[in-house]
């Protein structure tokens, strides 16, 4: 294992990112992709491909039955069914991810972290919001793609996530993009000293002092 | 309450700093207090003050009666008996602090840290540690002024104490003065962040939620 200042690197971490519809955080787990070393996992949907999306990347695109197949074989960390389509996590490349000790960035919802938790109960889950509610209001609006009947949809189901966002470890709030996603990096990355990430240390640790102690006796 | 990048400064945090004897947690607690705005706790002794010692600065010396009513009155947040003396910390000054939102820095021992646990749960645990069991030896017989059976007394502790830094909520090592206060800084800050501090600002975005949607319809 390699030390590093401050905690020594062992398994990845996975972290699961979560927020308001509007808050940001595709945004911020794009740019965490591109400036940081995070493992993005790439979700299962049964729902077909918009143009442009390209299999592997930004889905992993199957039918049905491979789908139920994949639910079957408890194949998946996590999946819901939403508008009539299944959307998904593969277990396997995500736990291959932390055994290398690459840390994975999942961006799903309150319902999926939920699953999360009691599969992965060290998993860090982050939830990701606006300044205040008008803020939030205003860039959904801003957008300008949305009707107006849909941005109440979103903003009424943001009252809704609530409870769910209070079972989360953090909350940050999305204010300036740059700012947050550094101080979302430097967060993440604490929780590398966890107690439950540094249990080797320790005993390492006992180890070598046993054998001090004894070679000084 | 002031808003900051990332997230809303409420009540201060109760920050618990322990540490293998050796590991350097009372040179960063003086320096996170030198550094950044952190409050300290001054403990409260039953111990005749040292050559240099100041009442009220370094510890609050009093007897042994006055040490006992603290006791009877539930006036401290933890206590223990250590040869001979009694050493605890005023329960007063410390939420004062954190209740005008600034953050307490208690540097205290295993014993202390579970009452802490009990009476406040919110508090984070922080475990300090040298790199190594031989470098935490070096250190502490490198001091020069502690007899080899001090050393190794010291260091079997270490090893009883291991199954207490489980507990804690992380575990730094202290491998470079200046760059382990930095991080453990960071740290701290972060834990403003967790929802457990935020739930007031979730409480305020609903609400503005509820009547923002309230004059859209």
């Amino acid at each position: 294992m390699s030390k590093h200042t401050g905690f020594v690197k062992g398994k990845g971490l996975l972290v699961v990112l979560s927020g308001f519809s509007g808050a940001g955080k595709s945004t911020l787990t794009k740019k965490l992709l591109a400036e940081y070393d995070y493992a993005y996992s790439v979700s299962a949907t049964t729902r077909k491909p918009r143009e442009g999306e390209v299999d592997g990347k930004d889905y992993y695109f199957v039918d049905r039955e491979t789908f139920e197949k994949l639910i079957a074989e408890d194949a998946l960390l996590e999946y819901n069914e939403y508008v009539g389509n299944f959307y998904g996590t593969p277990k396997e490349p995500v736990l291959g991810n932390l055994e290398n000790g690459k840390d994975v960035i999942l961006e799903i919802d309150v319902n999926g972290a939920r699953q999360i938790r009691k599969q992965y109960p060290e998993a860090v889950l982050i939830f990701v919001t606006a300044p205040s509610a008008r803020e939030l209001a205003e860039r959904l609006s801003g957008r300008g793609t949305e009707s107006v009947d849909v941005v109440i949809k979103r903003l009424t189901q943001s009252i809704k996530e609530k409870d769910d966002a209070l079972s989360y470890d953090y909350l940050i709030i999305n204010d300036d993009l740059e700012e947050t996603a550094k101080h979302l990096n430097s967060l993440i990355q604490d929780q590398h000293m966890r107690l439950s990430q540094q249990g080797k240390y320790l005993d390492d640790f006992v180890k070598e002092m046993k054998d001090l102690l004894a070679s000084l006796k």
